[in-house]
């Protein structure tokens, strides 16, 4: 679909010949191409060029990109040979537990439960790996629970390694063709969750390059595509679908209303571009719209999209890690940085035209420390405009502090579990069921609890990709895993809900109980079935930890609706009666409260110098709008959808 | 190029129903199609459906459309015989100075003398006619001064009415097609004029339709297209010229500024549909644009487009009177108001999706009354938000009281004409010049001013033009040339200038002068030549009684710069000396001026809920929002190009 690619050989032309001059003959370079947002260097001997420390920073520096050497594939053992050599160098008490190749980058990922031993003394056995196999190791620590999802995206990646190192040559040569235009302008067009929480997805464009940040679904809309779905009708995005002029699609975090679009780009051939987000945005956001294809379809509709649109999503996906900066146009470079929502959430940093204008977009964030994440990044090398999110920004939205919501948390269900109820904790798979996860294990630690702790739903295969990324977890986690050697996502008071059945078996049991279930909002997932079940009984408690958008069953829960007519089994509409007790904690959130956000627009450096508030009902983007005009002096907006800011 | 045209045949099947059940018989209907925004009916015996006074606001009111009834072309007496008919029929003392047919709509057009003598008796004469050729007679005064814009644009019509025939058929299936969307949104993109002054494009986008207001050049940037022309680079602008969406463009006035590109549009088949504005507009924009592609060749520059582009604009312009309501899209109902700028200048009030937003684009207006014009309309059916030109929006901009600046004019003539001097005073060839022209003639019929007055430039054929829709003038000329029988545009004081040796004789001659030449801002025309001539002698006076844009040599003068070094007619620079006199008669200006402007504001009914303030330079259109804002609470936006402003 990309169709530019201007003048890219002569480019490359020009490249070859330095990198020719600057690197030493015994390297013997086999191939320069660029590959997504790098400079690939193929040699049959990277020895000779990795033993001069500067060279690729000289390389670096003088070509204006970032250099990265691999081995010729000629030159790599085959696979089989490799991974017999690999288990003979290692030795036995590093207890490899995989191997898996990745042609297109020429690349062995050796996943073992003591990585250190892979790498071994200043890095001495890993440059025997290198040396005897030639593939560039990498060393990762067995994830003490199995992802299905890594697992399968890792297959994919591998197996379609040739279709990859195509896409990958593409993209590269898109970001580095000669651009048409000088940038002479900037702007954004809200195209979904401007004024609105839900199918978020904002186009940045300038002349010369087009970029969207987000392609979310609203799934508490969805028998209206009109309010479901982004603004496909806007003509500009029209445009740069029909022309392949999207550059790239950034994705900020997994959750639906950010991710939930992306698989029907690829279902009706509307992109071919590269996606770029964090590894485990791009884990956790395939387990969400693999879970959302099984809930339409659980719900009798028709899936938006299909699984092969999902692989796809995996196959243009490149991902970064924070603060890695990397080239997604010829006049954008991008940045993504920490933002303390979920695992692997990021806020958006444009820097575009070579100086002419920065722009933050937070996407969802968190401005204090949580059990689960560092808070957001606040320090930028340059920004003008910042696009912050509104969730909670009226006046009023100033969320309980963690103490005491913790506590609160932990009454509630004292008092249920006391009069033989159970608990019942709605809760996004991703994000808010493993923080909550992580009070209920630190009073369970200490005795404070004393019941099984039921997870439902998608929830364990997310955790299980939690535990794969540690080194995006907070800082007092990771010291608990790698220090102390306890992982808390494994304790024992736990259990994985494996199906129907034993679902309802906890449901029927007269024991005591505690429930964790997605979806969070009572729309679709197991945590509908349970709430059906234990509503109509005095005893039980239901408990809202995160943020219940309008129009979601959990909003009109949480408001106090008592008889709820919902389409049982066989079809027919019963109604259903809600005795139990219903508590909302918004300690939990992911999202940064009112007081978070002043303080957020208080701290971010440098000081921008307009703010776009996006991501909240109306009310709340204008009040925040307003408020952080009157407070900092800085020009705000708080667009509609389907506004376009010019920013310069 | 227009693209859309869905199910029309389905619904013109059903209309065809309707009209046969409701027409008699003996009317004979041959066929029923769309012409334009106009549902026509072709009938055998048109008698039979006119006798009938109530028939055709039945047939608008139950079909919702405007009806037009013709005679069928097979009836219609060949155009010679029918000319000899009319002879005959009509006395010769209406002195009948020209009859054209125009068959692509079965009109003729009588031009005479004394057209009451044409119409007869109660419209005895007229019937008589009808009922012998079966043309539909269309009885016009006969213009004073001979127009060869006029003349040339009935010769394209009448010579290209199949073709024209086809064109309007073509919209009209367009504009009655079913609509895909239900109007959802409505926005509004600045291509051009936003915060600036030339090249006016306004974009309106609904999820049906799109519209064009406007489509200007900037002639004082024509070095940098980027400056010059309106934004070719946005997206969605891209989207609706390559899809062949744009539904109608429509122009306000047809000062360059806001006319200038159209051909350029033919030039390159970006466009293929109606452009919508008055008679006179038409008929001036062509003439300007003509003189346009001259002072580019004259400049030694490329032109922009060719004269067969501009008549590619003639074939594609529908005219409408004052006060017309027309469909020019599924869900857009356009009708243009009197501006009081130029002759012909509207306000454009757009009636959008059934009632759910209304829209008045002033263009540039004049809210008092002038010698030429009565003040722009403020009254409109519905009104939610206005778009105000902003030229003189600075809280400063107060012009000088009309009489006190009609004074000063004559003083300074006096003062130039005494001591031997020359007076030049530069004004765009519409508008400004037949003002300026007025004054003068009131004070040389009353003997206060005793020189010759040289027209110079396209003003004698842009006069002309006037003098060819005196029903578009201002009461009190209207009354002086039909009740009192003396029209001064004919007044003897004038003398056209017919080449470059009798202006190169004014100039060195003697005698006193007065001369008027455009451009009005000394980029390129005679005005120019006389300029560099007259400026080194102190004797002399310039005079400037428009608006001088930024850029210009006219705002250089005037702005007291002595010395200009200018390209001479061997092509090496001069510097010319400027020692004459320069004085500045805002006075005369087309444009609202400060006051008005706050005027308009509080007299518009109804009142607006948003007021978007544009055609200004940024701090002229910001300060008149602010003002606007905290004088009447109204919201208001002084958007720049590229910004999109969505109104629903």
């Amino acid at each position: 679909m990309i169709k530019r690619e201007t003048q890219v050989d002569q480019i490359l032309k020009d490249i070859r010949g330095i990198v020719n001059q600057m690197v030493p003959r015994e390297a013997k370079i086999t191939e320069i191409e660029f590959e997504g947002p790098e400079l690939v260097i193929y040699v049959k001997n990277p020895e000779a060029i990795m033993k001069d420390g500067e060279l690729i920073k000289d390389l670096a520096k003088v070509l204006k990109k970032r250099i990265s050497i691999r081995p010729d594939p000629d030159v790599l053992l085959p696979p089989e040979e490799a991974e017999k050599l690999i288990f003979e160098i290692v030795p036995k008490e590093a207890e490899i537990t995989n191997i898996a190749f990745d042609p297109s980058v020429g690349e062995v990922l050796i996943e073992a439960k003591k990585p250190g031993l892979v790498i071994g003394k200043n890095g001495e056995t890993l440059r025997l790996i290198t040396q005897k196999v030639k593939w560039a190791p990498k060393v990762v620590r067995t994830p003490p629970l199995q992802s299905q999802t890594i697992y399968s995206i890792r297959q994919i990646l591998q197996s379609e390694s040739k279709d990859r190192r195509k896409f990958l040559r593409q993209v590269g040569r898109n970001i580095y063709r000669k651009p048409e235009y000088k940038s002479r302008w900037i702007r954004i067009t809200g195209l979904g969750g401007f004024r609105e929480v839900g199918r978020s997805a904002l186009l940045v464009q300038t002349d010369e390059s087009y970029v969207l940040v987000d392609f979310g679904v609203n799934v508490a809309a969805l028998n209206d595509p009109y309010k479901a779905f982004p603004h496909f009708d806007a003509p500009e995005f029209q445009y740069v679908l029909k022309e392949g002029l999207l550059d790239a699609i950034i994705i900020t975090h997994a959750h639906l209303d950010h991710s939930g679009m992306l698989p029907y780009l690829f279902r009706y051939n509307l992109f071919d571009g590269p996606i770029y987000t964090t590894p485990p945005t791009r884990d956790l956001m395939v387990l969400l719209q693999k879970d959302f294809i099984e809930i339409q379809q659980s719900n009798g509709q028709d899936p938006l999209y299909r699984p092969r649109d999902i692989k796809e999503v995996i196959k243009h996906t490149i991902t970064l890690d924070y603060g890695e900066v990397r080239d997604i146009s010829p006049d954008i470079r991008l940045t993504l940085h920490n933002a303390g929502h979920i695992l692997g959430s990021a806020i958006v940093h444009l820097h575009i035209g070579n100086g002419l204008h920065n722009i933050a977009i937070t996407g969802d964030f968190k401005f204090i420390p949580t059990r689960l994440l560092e808070p957001a990044n606040a320090k930028f090398p340059r920004l003008e405009t910042l696009v912050m999110e509104s969730t909670y920004g009226g006046a009023n939205d100033i969320q309980m502090p963690r103490e005491e919501a913790e506590k609160r948390l932990i009454e509630v269900i004292h008092q249920t579990l006391k009069r033989g109820g159970k608990v019942l904790i709605p809760a996004m798979a991703v994000g808010r069921a493993q923080e909550v996860m992580m009070v209920l294990e630190d009073y369970a630690r200490i005795g404070a609890i004393d019941a099984p702790i039921y997870l439902d739903g998608m929830i364990w295969e997310a955790t299980a990709i939690h535990t794969a990324y540690p080194e995006y977890l907070s800082r007092r986690l990771r010291e608990q895993i790698f220090k102390e050697g306890y992982n808390p996502f494994l304790s024992e008071i736990f259990h994985p809900v494996a199906n129907s059945k034993e679902r309802q078996d906890i449901i029927d049991s007269n024991e005591p109980a505690i429930i964790i279930a997605s979806s969070g909002m009572l729309v679709g997932g197991p945590s509908v079935e349970y709430f059906k079940q234990l509503a109509p009984d005095p005893r039980n408690s239901i408990i809202f930890v995160s943020y219940q958008a309008e129009g979601t069953l959990g909003r009109q829960v949480q408001s106090g609706v008592r008889e709820i007519p919902m389409v049982g089994e066989e079809g027919r509409t019963e109604v259903i009666k809600v005795n139990m007790e219903v508590h909302t904690i918004d300690g939990f959130s992911g999202h940064a409260d009112r007081r978070e956000l002043m303080n957020y627009v208080a701290k971010v450096r440098p000081r921008p110098e307009r703010v776009i508030t996006v991501h909240g009902e109306p009310q709340k983007c204008l009040d925040l709008a307003t408020s952080i005009h009157r407070k900092f002096g800085l020009s705000t907006r708080a667009p509609n959808n389907l506004d376009t800011i010019r920013l310069r």
